[in-house]
């Protein structure tokens, strides 16, 4: 049987959002691979939009029950972290016990992002932990992004990719994805 | 027997984090609870930055896994959205079926906080869809953080506590913490 893959992502977001899905989806048949999209989700009229969110979120988190694994697309969103909604959904699925990939379209490892976040001032503190100006610790485990994530993917046999994108391109670019895929479909179902 | 509660936050970043985590933990203890800290693990020595990264992540899971409940601090962390560590956490406790509370301390919602942070420039798209300048949708659900986050949480029954804590306070306050923390005991063991 072929491994069912949720593809998680902040794509949703997208001017552009079924197109980019569509791709991701093509590209993930196209390794072998069954895809199951948050933008596939057809969810029920809500009276208000609260009702609406909880709708989507039951929705969303039934396809990652479906799922025997996931690829979340981890690239920065409005800011230096990863979007929350699919950390959420990274952290689910390790917490099911899934198999799960992740990527980031942004070299720059978490360590730097929040050196930039600072504009690059830091002190070190009595003992020698480095700090922001708000005097927030600064970790530095040579990770994509908070060690959280990097060991959940890591310790689960999963990779965390990573590729240096254009701005540009940084929302749309498939390739770290793709290696994804053909990390995941070389395991086998 | 008491409920073993994972107190998930960003408190371990703050200048005085073993004071704040002792005060999480008496007042944990306090409502009858059993508090479990990620403060609290002990790290074997790694031989590089990055293995110790995994071993904190390992150390942190297991600590998760003993827990029959989390308290989850979504106070934004360096931007507008909630430390992402914390959230891979509250991903995790959901999928393994546990009890789930989470609170932040300040009282603008995700949608207000979206707006921020695109400094109130927003636009229509075609469809009516609210945009960013960078094409990115708005979401406004009356939501606390990402749906996925609310949802996982109300939906397993927990509660989403929103407290409005000035600045200089947002780290360390713990009022809404206590909220969930009464609200978690009254549900009983």
């Amino acid at each position: 049987m072929a491994l069912k893959v949720y593809l998680a992502g902040p794509e949703v977001f997208l001017p552009d959002a079924r197109a980019q899905l569509d791709r991701k989806i093509a590209l993930t048949r196209a390794a072998g691979l069954v895809p199951l999209a948050p933008g596939d989700l057809i969810i029920p009229e809500a009276p208000t939009p609260h009702a609406r969110g909880l709708a989507i979120s039951e929705g969303d988190e039934k396809l990652t029950d479906e799922a025997d694994a996931i690829i979340a697309n981890l690239t920065p969103f409005r800011g230096i972290a990863a979007d929350v909604g699919t950390v959420f959904e990274l952290g689910y699925m390790c917490g099911r016990g899934k198999i799960v990939y992740a990527y980031s379209n942004v070299a720059d490892d978490h360590y730097a992002r929040t050196l930039a976040h600072y504009g690059g001032v830091t002190e070190r503190d009595a003992s020698g932990r480095e700090r922001g100006p708000d005097g927030l610790s600064i970790e530095d485990f040579g990770m994509v992004e908070n060690l959280m994530l990097d060991g959940g993917v890591e310790r689960r046999g999963g990779t965390m990719v990573v590729r240096a994108v254009a701005e540009a391109h940084r929302a749309t670019d498939t390739e770290a994805f793709e290696k994804c895929l053909s990390l995941l479909a070389a395991r086998g179902g």
